[in-house]
């Protein structure tokens, strides 16, 4: 007889009056650490009057209504009356603000503004511009295009094709605003088994992105399937090279196989001194 | 007799034992609302070891040295030996997770598992690939190309050159794992005053973004002072017409002006009822 287990499931409501994502990244964390419940996340943002928060009240009771244990509601709402009524749905309500504005204030010694969160918000033009300015760079200097402008850059990502180069570049302008350019070390590359002239007039700025060539293969059979770009033999072959040309070139590297673009990320500034500045 | 009015200065160090986004991104929002106090936030992200944290609050007691002011630091810390290293520093410390884990743990019955937060990591292969998938896909589709893939697209957004369409489809595709693509209108597309035949067959998938003109020419000199692309005019005419289409084509759009790129994102996705999924 097979026993069949069955796991605890459950609703998530993210209520925010603005974007949610403070919200729902802090959820998404919490909830991590239960591994063994199955939630289903439901965002809702922009709840930014009464009205709108008892629709959200009925959907939440509505899903309360379907199971036997209770959904979960966590907020960040700063005006009250929103908030209270939120906080009388069926759910288990969590408001993050709540349980740190009052602290906060009694350690500053001011009143908070008690205005709905504008940690989203465009904030003062400048710093709005310099981060469109990171996106438009990490564009501009995507796969080895315009090395010329590398002297602007924060960061310069090289590894071979498919290592996570790319996303990690656009991760950083679009989160910190850093100017981080990418090159693929190409056949050529490879063959001299050194630096391309190109990266080493910037060597302080080069970081290296390695990968299991396994994972590698996988991921290039996804884009072009039978091909000798994909075939396990040349993922091997490049791995080793690009490796040996970090080792003998004195270029900090690590392996991503296991890494999420936020980990390369923020790893990568961690570990190059980069300052970073969430928007 | 002018008062110089100081403002409050305070130092607030962000712990964390992973990558820090969710301590960094929750800290700020807090923060906000507290204007009249000027911050300067240190980001300490994988402060993994027990001597890690001694270095941190090494450094956390060097800044309170300095200042009359204790500094602030925000953790998202699951090691009890960590976590209770960088209490004992000088600073006013608020654990994220301490806060709500207790609290979850008895409503869901269950015990966390206590382990060093994942809300970051690479997670199932087949999710993590899905997002590369977006972000290649808004890659591709940017700036008008391969309309052909359109049918694909879970959101096409639409607008003038430099209205905000690339970065809010990187961010979508990175944060969401959505597929956005982007069509700018060209002088062709406004002269006809109706939509492109490609926007037409992908209509219910369109979402136009307008801006303010004297801003879109602010944005346009940084990129090309003294042509006729960043004259005051020709913004003018270019908004207004791109407005009449989406008015008599009853595409929905906003004036994403004051907003910022996660203000966009997540209200088109709210607006389009566009399911989304935080990575």
């Amino acid at each position: 007889m097979k026993v069949v287990e069955c796991m605890q499931e459950r609703t998530v409501f993210v209520v925010s009056d603005r974007t949610g994502i403070t919200a729902e990244m802090l959820s998404h964390s919490l909830l991590t650490q239960f591994p063994n419940i199955r939630f289903h996340t439901v965002a809702m943002p922009y709840v930014d009057s009464p009205e709108k928060a008892r629709a959200a009240v009925e959907r939440i009771n509505g899903a309360s209504a379907l199971t036997t244990s209770k959904p979960l509601v966590f907020t960040t709402l700063l005006n009250d009356e929103i908030h209270d009524v939120i906080a009388e749905s069926n759910g288990f309500c969590f408001d993050f603000f709540d349980a740190f504005v009052g602290p906060l204030e009694r350690v500053l010694g001011e009143s908070s503004s008690h205005t709905s969160g504008r940690a989203h918000g465009v904030g003062d033009v400048e710093r709005y511009s310099s981060r469109i300015s990171a996106v438009d760079f990490a564009q501009a200097c995507d796969d080895g295009l315009r090395t010329e402008e590398y002297e602007r850059a924060d960061i310069i990502l090289t590894g071979v094709s498919r290592s996570g180069k790319t996303p990690t570049c656009l991760y950083m302008a679009l989160q910190f605003g850093i100017f981080a350019g990418n090159y693929p070390m190409t056949d050529s590359d490879l063959d001299r088994s050194m630096l391309p002239k190109t990266l080493a007039n910037v060597r302080e700025k080069l970081f290296g992105l390695t990968i299991d060539p396994a994972r590698l293969m996988q991921i290039r059979r996804e884009r072009r399937p039978n091909s000798p770009y994909s075939d396990i033999k040349e993922c091997r072959r490049e791995v080793a090279s690009v490796e040996n040309i970090f080792k003998a070139e004195s270029i900090p590297f690590m392996d991503v196989t296991a890494m999420s673009i936020e980990e390369i990320a923020t790893t990568i500034l961690d570990k190059k001194d980069v300052h970073r500045d969430l928007f």
